[in-house]
């Protein structure tokens, strides 16, 4: 039967939100009631934030910044095909290991970014076991690069090694490429640090089965859509970052004409579909790099206090300026709040971990969360909770996209370019949400949660805008 | 840049929803603040009108109600098959067409659902051309049926003619079975009364390519579980009626590697896919006999005044009640407001027709419409319309669905189980979105929009239900 929420609302003619100050009891009781009430999370600006209008070398920063705006939104990210990351990646040698987040030693990683590493070099058969790949990482054979400066990104540990298969997104607007491997699904996976026989067995399928499937495929299809894509999954309960199954159900309706007609073997094919299938994150792969892609070309405006990379590798968190595109600035990665999976505590979690925060740089992810309640109950929220998220990150934007749109906000814009002036001034950090990865080498998923950004790489990076 | 509403939100640390009364001009200053404001359409019941507590039998009403619904949420359709209709659907003769709504002669018959019995005797071979047809038609030779006498349900005209491949839908929980036609797509199609070669054409290639596709495909996959598919699809946008992207998308995930394991030609499964895939109301013909099979064990229920059947011929409306499952309550059909395609307008506007209200009778479609903003959208109204449409059916039905929830409501259940004392106590008339069709046989689809069911149903049903 209707509730009595319901009842009073029928009972008067036009029901209202306003507002109120301090009488949070009555705010309670009106949720009680299901009566939609807001709840912002605000403090008042750090006092002493200079509002900075110009750099010293005279650049209208707001203008720098509508620039990058402009080439950000303007960017039209495709899947133009597949290919092996050693050949297909920029600078990628037989030697590299790409991560995820900003430059560190294999000293400093965190273990799933060392078991991922381990992992990668047992699967790329330079040595036998996971304690002589530790040998080798350690010996200095092995040079660890950030994804980002290849032009790639990657999910939590975000290990790229030289013979996996990636996909190849191409910006036709700007002519710039983006990178990234294939998703391999939940549980005892490599990105999330964990290796092992099942590691390889799938890892050894999705290189011999999937990548001819998927590459024959796009030969075929020609370029898929992919900004048309996300700002559709954000209409279908997508965020895009933690939420995917619209994105994978598109692609999946994109490809599947085209995989057929390859001309492999129909039980290949149909495997390849029942992978991608039973994967609800196998859109993040895509719709990380398309981020990317649609940055990228952002990158380099003078005077641009718009941030272009934000990343971490499970020890340092880092940020990228479009003004200061070579430098970063990093501070120490933040704990997850989270829930966990059966058996784990947050005793076994490691720090915030991956490039996947590039969805929220590019104006979708845990930015765009009010186009995703489910993902805001699955991280134990309510539908109203990502609302309010999203509203609060508007004011730390510069902009609102034109083409990725909220319907629970009457179809506004999502807020995109993430402004370290307003970081500043309104003391509004960046929420994240994302998985959360054992501490350990070799284990893999243990839960899924939501943070802050750490202050120190914003208050560093607003310092460096000051003496430009 | 944030917004005004943004600022106000944020400089303010609890903003509420209260109740207004009167002050529209208030409620207009708020809503171009963009803050949320709740029209409900509601008037005062119409006096007079009784609570009716127990049939003269001395049935409790409230008892029969629960009992219908509870069999309604506990019905489990699955998708077990397909078939040709002469050769599954009960009661179906070579000689017979079935069509949407309450029972209807050739003489009474509207426009559209003339036009589509004309394509379906061409399409049968049973003529040459539509005049003959029109000659077939008014002989006598044909048996005209409803849909719902045969366990069928039809969109808009709802045409079943001997030849076609049918869905099977099985529900699981009570051993009933529903069946509806394949979806043809938009344009020039049968279901809005449209006729010629590129109809008929398309009738042959489903019959003679999807059909043995899919019907390979469920042979192989087993039973495909239509309850789950649509409680997703909800949560992704969809309210399964007018909009049924996400839903379209979901069967395909999981028709698909079946479909390529058939062992049919690739190229004919890729078309298939491609079909599926140009077509996003493709799943309409699977949520409407999924809510058919959920309502049938309903039926029969000695004093429930819950509406089981809800469907329109183009030129009368009926409902049914569980309690008098075999009496159709009648009243002419309404007069849809829409938007139009370019070149037509209301003046070309068939009357509301078609079975597909049997969504919203099930608890989903229309009722569900605040899962959907952007079919909102798509008729004219906004999110906030959508999530009002909602809350107002809410006021009319008896239960709220323990499967299908909402999600911009913090996933309350959609309302269900239209009872007809509420809808007489409260005024409030169901309210339905739907496609206009032309109503000049062989055109087809003109719009889409919204309207009321009509009254006299309701007060004859009513009435009906004061003798029990």
């Amino acid at each position: 039967m209707a509730s009595s929420a319901d009842r009073l609302s029928a009972f008067f003619d036009t029901p209202l939100s306003v507002i109120n100050v301090g009488l949070t009891s009555f705010a309670d009781s009106l949720r009680d009631q299901q009566i939609a009430v807001t709840d912002v999370d605000w403090s008042p600006p750090p006092p002493g934030v200079p509002r900075l209008t110009h750099t010293q070398a005279g650049v209208s920063i707001d203008d720098a910044n509508e620039e990058v705006i402009r080439r950000m939104m303007a960017g039209r990210p495709a899947i133009v095909g597949l290919g092996i990351a050693r050949d297909v990646i920029p600078g990628m040698t037989d030697n590299m290991i790409l991560h995820a987040g900003p430059p560190i030693t294999w000293e400093r990683m965190c273990g799933p970014t060392r078991g991922a590493v381990m992992g990668a070099l047992v699967y790329e058969e330079l040595v036998e076991t996971p304690e002589q790949a530790t040998q080798m990482a350690a010996s200095g054979e092995i040079v660890f690069d950030p994804c980002h400066h290849h032009h790639a990104v990657g999910p939590m540990a975000g290990v790229v090694s030289p013979s996996m298969p990636v996909w190849i997104i191409e910006n036709l607007e700007f002519g710039n490429y983006a990178y990234c491997t294939l998703n391999e699904g939940l549980g005892k996976v490599l990105r999330y640090g964990a290796y092992g026989d099942e590691v390889y067995t799938r890892l050894r399928w999705m290189a011999d089965v999937l990548y001819p499937v998927l590459a024959g495929a796009l030969e075929l299809s020609g370029p898929i859509d992919l900004r048309g894509m996300i700002a559709q999954a954000l209409h279908m309960g997508d965020e895009c970052h933690n939420r995917n199954r619209a994105g994978t159900s598109l692609l999946l309706r994109a490809l599947a004409p085209s995989m057929v007609r390859t001309g492999v073997a129909p039980e290949h094919v149909a495997q390849a579909i029942e992978f991608i299938d039973g994967n609800d994150h196998f859109f993040l792969n895509l719709s990380m790099p398309a981020a990317k892609a649609m940055l990228e070309p952002a990158e380099g405006v003078p005077g641009s206090t718009i941030i272009t990379v934000m990343a971490r590798n499970g020890t340092d968190f880092g940020i990228r300026l479009a003004g200061a595109p070579d430098q970063w600035f990093v501070a120490p990665a933040g704990v997850v709040e989270g829930l966990y999976l059966p058996g784990f505590t947050e005793e076994d979690a490691n720090l915030d971990i991956g490039d996947s925060t590039i969805t929220e740089t590019a104006g979708f992810g845990g930015f765009a969360m009010a186009a995703s309640p489910a993902i805001a109950s699955f991280i134990g929220g309510t539908a109203q909770d990502a609302i309010n998220t999203t509203r609060e990150m508007y004011e730390i934007c510069f902009a609102e996209h034109d083409h990725f749109t909220i319907p629970a906000l009457e179809f506004r814009g999502a807020p995109v370019g993430m402004d370290v002036r307003l970081i500043m001034e309104t003391g509004i950090l960046p929420k994240l949400n994302t998985g959360i990865a054992h501490k350990t080498p070799g284990i893999g998923m243990v839960g899924a949660g939501v943070l802050r950004a750490p202050d120190e790489c914003f208050a560093a990076a607003f310092e460096a805008v000051k003496v430009w």
